[in-house]
């Protein structure tokens, strides 16, 4: 089983479909990268109505049992999970509320400065502010997974620092192996290490460059020297990859509501029209070709089923169970 | 073990120990009249910060196990519940999202018209609107009550007829024992029984009278009658007792944001000053009177037991359970 850390986009039947072609077990979609609190509320509502209509193809996952149960019966278990945290309007109980209709994994910030922290684009890194202490810990006691793919260097550290609970760089790479604001350099990744947390390595071609994406043995390779840095249990899969993206999407992904320029995001000229996949990830179904291309790297069986699935079963487990024990101890 | 089908106003750690000293196992609490959908979030974050601070009182419930549990255990399980529907914001989704978030009772109307139906102060009843189909549908479906105190007698029938779970007016009386907007014509608590609904008799002075608010035996008398009109299966308490209600909470009640008049509601003079409660029960504690004011209205203790808390339980359990039935499919 492959276990996708994230994707986004416009998601068909066809998509999630096409993960299962490819092996795909469980996915965490996003659900929101500007949206305030009811136009995300509004995306859960639209994936509730996916998700009754495409039941026999995929459903929602709360826990790392549901994950597993739902992956057991040959659908896609789906992670709700947002890019941003503008869903919180700034109300630390909103965490808890969100958490309470299935969000399972928040990442701090998107591509601009908010009341958390800073992004990865911030010239001034604020590290993690007051309220985002507060949020992570919120996180932390209603079990969703802090996500850091898109935050700035200084607010990782301090988000990791913070939490007690394992954090997520969900969908990025090694910085030294391929140098992009969105990648990670060493201190973040040995830190993220330290606290038993896990990089997912993505596909996207911006932020993983041409060579790595030419083959699913080089891309292997990138994943190989990645997992020498970090050990074989922080190191996950989290493509990156975006369904049905049109102009508009990436209006909205790199613009947002705030700014009347461009060049923001991870496309270095500002580019509006869709990045090719990787050469190896053309069609979503190839996602399916990764394991064969980690075993022909020289990872053995046991280590390919951690980067495949295992290392995200781990954090998922143990960041999602408050939310069951919280529910068992309601009525205790 | 009482329970209580409506209650209002501010509760506070002393509010609940009462109830727990009067006998009161279970009650719903009113989380909002007229408040949007985040409003409504703001407010059941509040009250999940007060459940965390009282848990040695209180917990919130969400089926009829966790209530059984929760009173067992010597505490106050919650209910949450809304007199209104403007929390939707007109969003059918927002039913499901709400549910998740704990509201297991919701009121179809106020004391204005809504796009789902009209009150029972309009004029003309429109009875349950095109969305208020759907709206009552999904309540059915993802386990939320069905509420019609406050609503048009039109528009309740129309409820009633239209849910295939049972429904209920959970703070209101039987019109022919006192005249009033606010209570039941025969044919609108005729349908509810044979509907399998409740009627929770209230002991709000304005719309009980001062006759049957002289004492716990008058009161009791008033609940034997409508019993001999419903049969036993069918009649619960709601007192819709307000705490520390004040003239901004009756402005708030009254009024809302929709009219700068008065004499609204059920306050025929609308008079903004705490209305008395019941002779009987003007300290808190003293809903503890009412099963042995039933045994002397001659009721035997199996008939006590129904009307105290056996009806709501049977209620409870067939309509919240959709929600557990559906947690427990997700991962099938």
């Amino acid at each position: 089983m492959l276990i996708d850390g994230l994707q986004c986009g416009h998601f068909t039947r066809e998509t999630f479909a096409d993960l299962k072609r490819g092996g795909v077990g469980c996915v965490t979609i996003t659900c929101g990268f500007w949206e305030g609190p009811l136009e995300t509320m509004d995306l859960i509502g639209r994936w509730r109505d996916f998700g009754r209509a495409n039941e026999d193809l995929m459903a929602f996952a709360r826990t790392g049992r549901e994950i597993r149960e739902i992956a057991a019966s040959g659908r896609v278990a789906t992670l709700v999970g947002t890019q941003n945290t503008e869903l919180l309007s700034n109300r630390i109980g909103f965490v808890e509320l969100f958490a309470d209709m299935g969000l399972r994994v928040m990442q701090l910030t998107y591509n601009t400065q908010n009341s958390i922290g800073s992004s990865c684009y911030e010239p001034v890194d604020t590290g993690l502010t007051r309220f985002g202490r507060e949020v992570v810990q919120e996180m932390n006691r209603v079990g969703v997974l802090v996500d850091l793919s898109h935050v700035g260097n200084k607010t990782s550290l301090d988000a990791i620092e913070t939490s007690e609970k394992p954090v997520a760089v969900t969908h990025a790479n090694w910085a030294s192996l391929y140098p992009h604001k969105r990648n990670k350099p060493d201190d973040v990744l040995r830190a993220l290490k330290e606290h038993r947390g896990i990089l997912g390595c993505a596909t996207y071609r911006n932020i993983t460059g041409d060579e790595y994406c030419r083959s699913v043995e080089a891309w292997a390779g990138m994943v190989a020297r990645t997992v020498e840095m970090m050990g074989i249990d922080h190191v996950g899969i989290g493509t990156d990859r975006s369904h049905n993206h049109k102009e508009a999407d990436y209006l909205w992904m790199r613009k947002g509501r705030w700014t009347r320029g461009g060049g923001y995001g991870a496309s270095a000229t500002g580019s509006l029209t869709p990045v090719a996949p990787a050469d190896f990830f053309r069609e979503i179904h190839q996602i399916g070709v990764i394991p064969e291309g980690l075993r022909k790297a020289g990872f053995s069986a046991e280590e390919v089923d951690k980067i495949t699935h295992g290392n995200w079963l781990r954090i998922y487990d143990e960041v999602f169970s408050p939310g069951e024990e919280r529910r068992a101890a309601r009525a205790a």
